[in-house]
């Protein structure tokens, strides 16, 4: 671990996996609306989105996926580490009131880069509303050791 | 267009181009991490901050993302659209009081599954913050005809 709390790289072995949940109130959607300037119809208009394939307002796509920045940047890795990319493929709609589920899962780890590819999926219940890919930078302890001692 | 003033896949030409700008506030990086859960230090502690390599808070990468979102969901192809994926490359830190613009262009249309690959790019005056694509299902003029013969 880093003086953050969070994992080094030489700490990290494929199949680790964290995960954070919370539930999409309208509340998180309309404040999402106002920082993002996304205030598209189908996220703020229920007579509106109830017209649409949908059959009513769902959350926006980022909104769930910064459910995965949370279990990256506070769980797995946690803290020090440093979001490289990120894919998202979304896969279903999230409604108000959905409980998301975003769960990280060390897919690969190069201690000479000191990077990690993280799985990385996000639910509702059992069903998959987005999935994709993490590239991250970690802290690596070695690293440390050899600046302090230089 | 659609009824709701988006474009329809028949209405895109590679090369098309939209811009939504935003500059990101104290306010929008706290409200950020309330809604995201993303209560990182390197976004909310300024003395823990200026001791990384940041000097400083930064914003939430996703925060950054957002705005992408909202110029497909409301400028191009906007409202009716479908976001599918997204790849996200985050090359350089955006702090407080930068002004991020998101630009989304037209990569490639395929008319036959009303999809469009969209370069997206956001940008802090000329240095490139996050590069990478989208992927976005469209609505489509020739649809609606053929819906409303039959």
């Amino acid at each position: 671990m880093n003086e953050q709390l969070g994992y080094d790289v030489e700490d990290l072995r494929v199949g680790m996996s964290a995960c954070y949940g919370k539930t999409v109130t309208d509340a998180d959607i309309v404040l999402f609306a106002g920082v993002s300037g996304d205030n598209n119809a189908v996220h703020t208009n229920q007579e509106f989105a109830a017209t649409t394939a949908f059959g009513g307002r769902i959350a926006h796509g980022m909104l769930s996926a910064s459910f995965i920045s949370a279990a990256i940047g506070t769980r797995l890795p946690g803290p020090g580490s440093i979001y490289l990319g990120q894919q998202l493929h979304f896969r279903a709609p999230v409604r108000p009131g959905d409980t998301v589920n975003a769960t990280v899962t060390v897919k690969s780890v190069d201690l000479q880069k000191a990077r990690v590819v993280l799985e990385t999926v996000c639910r509702v219940g059992t069903t998959v509303v987005i999935d994709g890919d993490a590239d991250v930078l970690v802290t690596s302890s070695l690293r440390r050791l050899s600046k302090s001692q230089s």
